[in-house]
């Protein structure tokens, strides 16, 4: 998500080091000590932009540690001062340079991953840096454990239809298909934490989303 | 699909014996030698329905033979007419009682699959009698050869989701996911062709398709 440069994002960050990480290597293998309860599951959003939706899910599941991570620090700012003033002890924020997860976590130190809304890299020679082709696929079986849930939305067809065929091909199980989900059943909508981008766009076309699991 | 019951519907398919079958089990094995040419491949639509389809394909493809079967004799019938109409050689009605296609094929003996529009059947408790569900998936399997790929066509966004999931969870491999295909890639919509009831819901909102292959 592109916003206009922030000057004061990254001194923000600086002055909330219990809620924001700039570097991101530095916790690898520890991040359940970042926790006010380390014991709980971490989940984490990859390109948590600003943050609605983790933030969201935090407030609905305080029994769940949730880690956003984001390239840009004028989002990753907004998304930690509203953790900030919301309190939250169950949410970190990691500023990324959009290398491999796998640098950020050991393998199982994250047990369910989001993605939401990502850059659909329209162009065919683009392919490789959608968040769902099976490069970063492979980098996020190396940080999951056996059989970890994805859940990916987007409004964007053309991605939605790319990913559908990249997460098979590459073996993962599909749970849930939703190809309407403001429009669909109505349990799934009350369970629907919704993102910045989600609540501006639901009623403009369909918002896809599946859920499914990773090959063991 | 349902229409009027039609009183010349058996007699007119006795009539016309080269171009429909009316015990099912018949040619199991030498459907071949049903064809002008025994040497074409063989394709199979499930409930083909007054046949618009299959009969477009047949004239669009010389070079493959194609097989509708369907419940009704009347929509069959009509299918059956339109084929006699074209003097199409490329192209076998089956009447069939809606058991297993395993009766009616040996395997092998066809070498792709289209369901088009099939029956939602939008009730938990009817979720076996969906042709893209597990027992039907079975049944297709254990005619065709590995790899062999199947297309389904719907509008039901309900039935398109639940097959989305049964399909992946049966091992198919997805080659192609369209969420509009009347909205899209142009290259797409020309190899398309229509069936009846595409052509007039096309518009009232999306056409969804798969094309995928089944595990070896």
């Amino acid at each position: 998500m592109r916003v206009r440069k922030k000057k004061w994002a990254l001194p923000y960050m600086q002055d909330h080091p219990d809620f924001a990480v700039l570097e991101p290597g530095r916790y690898r293998g520890q991040w359940a000590s970042r926790f006010a309860n380390p014991q709980a599951p971490i989940h984490l959003e990859i390109g948590s932009g600003k943050g609605q939706f983790i933030i969201g899910m935090a407030q609905k599941h305080p029994d769940v540690n949730y880690i956003g991570i984001d390239l840009e620090d004028s989002v990753l700012a907004m998304a930690v001062k509203k953790a900030v003033n919301a309190g939250l002890k169950n949410v970190q924020f990691v500023l990324t340079n959009g290398g491999d997860v796998a640098d950020l976590f050991e393998k199982g130190e994250v047990q369910q991953l989001y993605l939401n809304f990502s850059d659909p890299w329209p162009k065919k020679r683009h392919t490789k840096r959608r968040l769902t082709s099976p490069n970063f696929l492979t980098s996020y079986q190396r940080i999951l454990p056996a059989d970890a849930p994805l859940e990916f939305k987007t409004d964007n067809r053309g991605l939605f239809e790319y990913s559908l065929v990249s997460l098979n091909n590459f073996g993962l199980q599909f749970e849930r298909v939703n190809l309407d989900l403001h429009h669909g059943n109505a349990e799934e909508l009350a369970a629907n934490v919704e993102t910045e981008y989600e609540e501006k766009f639901k009623e403009k076309g369909p918002i896809y989303k599946i859920r499914a699991r990773f090959p063991d």
